[in-house]
């Protein structure tokens, strides 16, 4: 970890060496740690020609703003490098000036939580742990089941999950030969059994809102986002939030990417939450401390009553000057449809609330007709079936026989 | 189409103008055509070394030996580009020395036929269509609605599918906004209706059985496994097999670079068809005309009872002097199981067919200790999460309760 200078805690400021199991303040009550880097040492010995010149598409070509030992074993999963979408058409829809969009449920596990796991299962190696275990809505235990998968048998997960998680998700984590732990309870009860597991059998944690280096891995999707746009920013970069790390994390990245001279302006934040389930939004507004709420969405990857990670989002949010806003789940359900057609773009419920809110940003005048967006898909609709057909309808039913079909495009007003 | 010479009839030789309205000869019943290209004046214009120089990662990038029209606009979804895995570990398991793996599942629709339906959205714009319309089991069709949604709205797809087709594949159809027939029959009686409505209405034809281009999309997948392998192929090559196109344009790939001197040798093919419907492996084997048969097999993608291109797929297979196997649906979901819990990667059943076949013929002795092999996974599991739950068996469910939990992994042996 060559330019790695070590942790410090967001609440206090007290500073901690960077060891892999070192988690969270030993004087605060959910004391999260940053880690920190030497930049001007970074400055001074990595360019964005020496990036360029790095065959390695994945994540690992970030690798001196990473908190990683070169030598450790990566996962094998091809994590990163998602696609980049211009898209004029809704850009205009909108009435925004341009619209950028990142398909990150393109990642291995279809999620941008691979790029967490991934760097779960290096630290994981670097604290001589060979069980890795979290309490996940869904992605980040999929993604984890995946990576450690990918070490070929050498290490195992163990997944606590809620009895709510989509049945996609719940099949790539069985898949991947994970332990699957299916809570009966909400979010928050997986999330406390899985601390007492965890302590009581010395796991390594997975947990984002509380492992400071997984945050760091989220970072990857600014760093990329950035160099995919040859470093010209746009003026908001749009996410939804849920536990608060994503965008936390993305933050980072771009607060990094800044440091080091790479941009020369960290484009303002949009996060977006879900109405049935906003206590960030709640907390970015009052300025007071976050009062836990209900989980009532259909955006399971987003419906975290009692975010761990809020003060790192809020504080991200305020940097950049930003905004956040909340989304119905009608609206979700209309922008999946929306997105699919007219982008091919096929994301889930959360993956797309950023989306909506984008759009409600724009029409309420947050966003400017002459501004420019980019919006990163968290994960891909297929995890969530369910919901994608309530967003999308039913087929046009027929018998095999041409007179029928045709009688039915007359009465429906196809071709 | 600088290096297009023609199209010739696989049955009877006569030559075509390359049209791309162009299907079928007129004197053969299922003379399929083939592209033709000027082998002599590509090697003297392309080199390897133009290749690795050319920025765009996706399939447009071997654009010399695909019939195009540069200028013809490329739907914008990032098509291709899809990781490739050594296996170490399933090599050993299954005994033979090498073991690639190339991840199809992770293109843009989440499966290898986005390489057709791309070259289909682009050969429709040349033959000034607005609609494109397929019949398809469900990977064909999610692909093409997805590459013309990428259109934003300037061109549209009727897709008919047999009744059966997995939810995943549905709603992926239904969000990219297609017009979809869902046929109450059989994959055969949705491919006729298909047939009369394209002629009918006169709307471009993305059957990839007729439409001699779309497997000159498909065989994008060799050009890429070659590069990415830096022109060092595999003893053999394994794809699973239902209409026989694939596995037709992937030779027609490898037949390319041969001709280019891209490479030195064409690999071993070895098709693989589900026990419970296995024409082309019949027809393989006895040298005689394919007899249609039943389509009693989970692997949705590959039960193709009278495939079109069962011909240039058996011929395929003969000049490559390879080899035909079939495997059960119980060895499908045990290869689903094993290959995401080795590997982290997650294949729809007829995805892993191909690795279920590998290993067979590696059992009996068909691939040799000392081979190596290459294997597509041709889809993503999460199209199919109802198998994928069959494969891969139940969670453990527990209240919220540290004691409950310790009983229930002591007993289960977990820890
Ligand atoms: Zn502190
Ligand atoms: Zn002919």
């Amino acid at each position: 970890m060559k330019y790695v200078t070590g942790l410090h805690c967001i609440k206090c400021g007290k500073e901690y060496e960077a060891d892999p199991e070192r988690y969270l303040c030993d004087d605060c009550e959910d004391g999260i740690l940053d880690v920190d880097y030497d930049y001007q040492k970074i400055m001074a010995e990595w360019s964005k020609e020496d990036l360029k010149a790095n065959p390695d598409q994945r994540i690992w070509r970030f690798e001196p703003l990473l908190p990683i030992k070169p030598e450790t074993e990566k996962p094998k999963l091809a994590v990163g490098d998602t696609p980049v979408y211009n898209s004029p058409v809704l850009a205009e829809e909108f009435g925004i000036k341009k619209l950028i969009i990142k398909d990150d449920g393109l990642n291995p596990t279809a999620s941008l939580k691979d790029r967490a796991s991934a760097m779960a299962v290096v630290k994981a190696q670097e604290a001589d742990a060979k069980t890795v275990a979290c309490s996940s809505t869904g992605n980040a235990a999929s993604s984890l089941a995946g990576n450690i998968a990918s070490m070929g048998g050498r290490m195992n997960a163990v997944i606590f999950v809620p009895d709510r998680a989509p049945a996609g998700k719940l099949a790539q984590l069985l898949i991947y030969g994970a332990d699957v732990v299916s809570v009966k309870g909400s979010y928050e009860e997986a999330f406390y059994l899985s601390a007492e597991a965890i302590k009581k059998w010395g796991w390594y944690n997975r947990n984002a809102a509380i492992n400071p280096y997984l945050v760091e891995g989220k970072k990857t999707v600014s760093l990329e986002l950035a160099e995919q746009l040859e470093w010209e920013m746009p003026d908001w970069l749009v996410f939804s939030v849920g536990d608060g790390c994503t965008i936390a994390g993305a933050y980072k990245g771009l607060y990094d990417l800044k440091q080091i001279g790479f941009i020369d302006r960290i484009p303002r934040l949009l996060g977006v939450q879900a109405e049935g389930c906003a206590p960030i939004t709640e907390a970015f507004r009052t300025g007071e401390e976050l009062e836990v709420t209900a989980e009532n969405t259909i955006a399971d990857s987003i419906a975290v009553g009692k975010p761990r990670n809020w003060l790192k989002a809020v504080r991200a949010i305020r940097d950049s000057a930003g905004e956040m806003i909340n989304v119905s789940d009608d609206q979700i359900l209309a922008m999946m449809r929306n997105l699919g057609k007219k982008t091919g773009i096929f994301g889930e419920p959360a993956g797309v609330a950023g989306m909506a809110g984008l759009k409600k940003a724009a029409a309420e005048g947050i966003i400017k007709r002459d501004q420019s967006a980019a919006v990163v898909i968290t994960g891909n609709g297929l995890k969530d079936v369910k919901n994608a057909r309530r967003a999308a309808g039913n087929p046009i039913e027929v018998e095999p026989d041409l007179e029928k079909l045709t009688a039915i495009f007359v009465e429906q007003g196809v071709t």
